[in-house]
This record gives structure tokens, sequence and C-alpha cells, in this order.
């Protein structure tokens, strides 16, 4: 199943995706939250969409997607975990996972608006597969780790380098500026997703591919991650682990390559969809 | 003003503070929430109190308190903001502050229980003065920073110096496990702190002081943290930001000294109130 959120900024209603029609159920889920997740939503849901298969609504076929859950309680990024990108940034091979944390703030829906922000110079891309986390975690076991997890997500980790690198302390800095987190369309579920270790993620600006990789490159795997970070920190449901970017990120050009107003960035996935966003200056 | 809240985790209450006496407001405020500072909420629970003052119902005195806020959308920290702090660390003093993120999933009331992770060998405390935001908050200027304030809190930043330090990546791997975030007992609003640039803060384990500091020497302002780290993120009404804290950490002993089963932490600041946490090791 493939669940989707439709409709304005801030007012987004739930909806399922069937072979690429948009539909409303917004008569039977509230929205994609944390109590949707962690009250068996997904299975109740499927029940309710085979039911009704017939009687669905189809949303208009323009109308504007946010991102496909509720703004969860944190957004867990894993840093440089494709060996190609740690290479391009000059950074070593980590040992273990790096973890850092996005602003809440920054989620936006799938073909949003990305604005530079204010005294930004090195605004940068970075196709991600992202993970939904269905259950509560913590200290879950690789073997089990899996079960924990609701489904999957495209995610533009979009970063400021500058702010991220040169300005002092943690990479969250560069990580959480308003529209940096563009996810969805779709949170695809983990029964659609033959081989997670099997995904193509790729990136273009202006139309020109930048990043092409896949899944069967990361460092450290799917069910590594959410035990991983589950040693850390409880995970909740509707929680977001964005797994790291292939190589093709900007910073990674000698010189380095940076967004600017007028850009389109485009990104997909297998399973996950397509993104496309217009890039705009901050103006007060 | 100082806002409680009261009752079993997951289910606390609202109330007020007045003359160290706790009373119920649940019958007028649901939660204290982004949605209720955003709405006027402490302006509004101020007229409501004025007006039942003969009428509000005492809380009995034994009751938990829990943190005097909902789960806000984040937990954001400032890193080595006293010179003195900074320097028993061995670092240097910082250009502009470090930003780091707390998991909000590590929110506890005031006197809740801490735990010691699972494989910590470096638990620690941090005694800090929380800004909780008001109003949301985007390029603020320092100058007018503090009309997006609600008002301030206790907050003590426990943290786990391997995870924050030794194990690669961001210092959130360190800040975010669950009980590492009492806050409370009380909001106090902002309007009953003479000078914020005064507030003496304490912290004491097993009786003996380790911490003793005062806002004064803060190395970057509260206008200006928040100013500052409203240039990188949204704050939204209800999100806290921890500002740092004094010297006196168990780190900055030779050798370290780090918490174990049995301690009992005791902190305070002025106009915010007193903690007391007992520490346990963690238990499957």
């Amino acid at each position: 199943m493939k669940l989707i959120r439709f409709g304005e900024v801030g007012s987004e209603r739930a909806g399922v995706q069937i072979d690429y029609k948009n539909f409303d159920v917004s008569d039977f889920v509230k929205n994609y939250d944390e109590q949707f997740f962690e009250s068996n939503g997904i299975d109740r849901l499927k029940v309710y969409v085979q039911q009704n298969l017939t009687n669905l609504k189809e949303v208009e076929a323009n109308i504007r997607l946010g991102s496909p859950f509720a703004r969860p309680s944190k957004i867990v990024c894993i840093g440089l975990n494709y060996k190609d990108h740690a290479e391009e940034t000059g950074a070593a091979i980590p040992a273990e996972p790096i973890i850092f944390m996005k602003s809440t703030t920054a989620l936006v829906g799938p073909n949003d608006t990305v604005v530079i922000p204010k005294n930004s110079q090195k605004t940068d891309w970075e196709v991600e597969f992202g993970i939904v986390i269905g259950q509560k975690a913590s200290y879950v076991e690789e073997a089990n780790a899996l079960d924990y997890v609701a489904g999957y997500v495209l995610h533009n980790d979009v970063s400021e380098r500058e702010f991220q690198i040169e300005r002092g302390g943690t990479w969250d800095k560069g990580k959480g500026c308003d529209t940096f987190a563009p996810m969805g369309p779709v949170l695809t579920t983990k029964d659609e997703i033959p081989d997670i270790n099997n995904v193509n993620l790729w990136l273009k600006v202006n139309g020109k591919t930048y990043q092409n990789g896949n899944t069967k490159n990361l460092i450290f795997s799917v069910p590594f991650i959410v035990s991983y970070v589950s040693q850390f920190m409880t995970l909740l449901p509707g929680d977001v682990i964005s797994t790291g970017t292939p190589a093709g990120v900007g910073l990674g050009f000698n010189p380095p390559i940076y967004l600017k107003e007028g850009d389109v960035i485009e990104l997909g996935a297998d399973y996950l969809g397509e993104q496309r966003q217009e890039v705009i200056a901050y103006k007060k």
C-alpha cells in the first residue's frame, strides 16, 4: 500500500495511491501520525481499502501532496553511509553510523518549493532512502529490526554546507532549515518492496543527473541502522530515519556546485516515486 | 505565573503553582502544547486564574509532576556556553554558538528516575537554564527576540560522554537517551524573572555540590541565542532551547566522575524551582 497526504499546507488529508491514482481515505483515517501507526493503522487501513475499493473517492489530479505522514517526533539521519559519498567529501569511512538530527520544521511535501536560506551560499541536495518507524523501538536487535518498520519514503536531505561544516558545532545547523526535508510523494509499506537492499535512487538538477545510487551500496544496512539508532534513543511510530546519500552531491565537485534560485531538482527511487522542487531564494 | 503538569506519565493534566501550592486548571487548559502557546494561552490562563482564584482545586501534595509542557517539536541545546565549562572540557571558547539537538523522547518530569543507558559507562549531569518559545520564530532579531519567549525552565541536560564524544558523528548520540531531559518543575513565565542575566544555578550529587553557576557568565546571552538559532531553523511555540551548562560536570574532573546506580541528583535555579532524580541502571 502507498499512503499519501493531500491538500493545503497544514490541513492535509489522508489518502492512498493505487495504480498512480490518488484516493481520499480521510473518512477512515484522521492523519498518518504516531497514534495511527501505533494502533496498527496500516493493517486496519488495508482492510478498509479492500472493502471500499469501488467506492473510494478519487482526488483531483493536480492537488498538492504533502509529506505522506504528519510531523514526526524526530527525523534522524545517518551521515556518510555510502562509500563513494564519504570519499567525495574527503571524509573517512565511518567505523559506526554517524547520527545527526534534522529539525522537523524542515518537513515539506515532495513537490514544494525549496527555499535557499538567508545568508546561504552553499545549499546542496542529497537523495535518500528513508525509513518510517511503525512501532516504538528501543534496544531493538538487528535480527528483528524490520518488525519495527512501517515502510519507506523518498527524502531530499537538503543541506547547507557552510552552516553544516564551517560554523562550529554539529551538522544539525545546516540540516534543519525550513523546506530542507521534502518527503514523499508516498509512504510505501514494507511489504511492497521485494528487496530493500536493491533500490535505485537518482537525482537531477536542471535535467542533468548528479546522483545515481543503489541501496546495495549502503555501508550500514537498514536493519542494522534501526537497531543501532534504537540503542541511543527511543524511536516512536511515525519517526523517520534517513539512511544517507550516495555520491554526486554538489559539495563533491571541484569546484563545488550549489543550488541557486530558479534551479529545478528532480529525484526518485524505485518503489518510492518521484519529487520535483523549484528552488527560490529566501525573501522576507 | 508558574505552569505545571501533574499526574501519571502520558496523562498529565495542566496546573499552576501559586505560593508553592499546585492547582488544577485542566478544566480550562487541555495541555501546554504548541496550540496553547500560539493561541495566546498564557494570557488567557492568567485571566482565568485571576477570575477563579478562590475556586481553584488544589492538587494533592505528593502527586507526580511531569515536564511542565507537552513534548515539543524540538529541544535545541547550546554547547560550551559558559567559559569555565568550555575550559574544564578542554574545548576552545566557541566563536559562535554550538547547536545540537536532543531527541524529545528524552523528556521526563523533574523528579522522575534517570536511567543509565545499556552499555553506558559515562553518564553525566548538566544543570541548565532552558528557554521555552512562545511564538513561532524565524530570522528573529536579537533586539526583539524575547518577544518570542514564553518563559523559562530548569533542565538537567543528562549526557553520555562516550556516546557523545567517542562514538563518531555528532553529539546528538549521547544526548537523547530516554530520561536524559528532566524538565521542570515549573515553566516560569518571563514576567516573573527580573533579570535573566542573573539567575543562579546549582547541582549536587549525593549531597555534594558540583555545579554552582550564574547566567551572567553565559558567553552568548538568551536573546542572542534565540535570534541565532532562528537563523537556522524555525522555532515553534513550546520548543525548548537549553542554554548550556556551567563548570562542574563529571567529565571535568580528573579522573572523571560519572553517575552510578543509587546516586541522587538534586539541582535548582532561582525562579525555576528544584529537581531531584534517583539514578538507576537500565534493566530490560
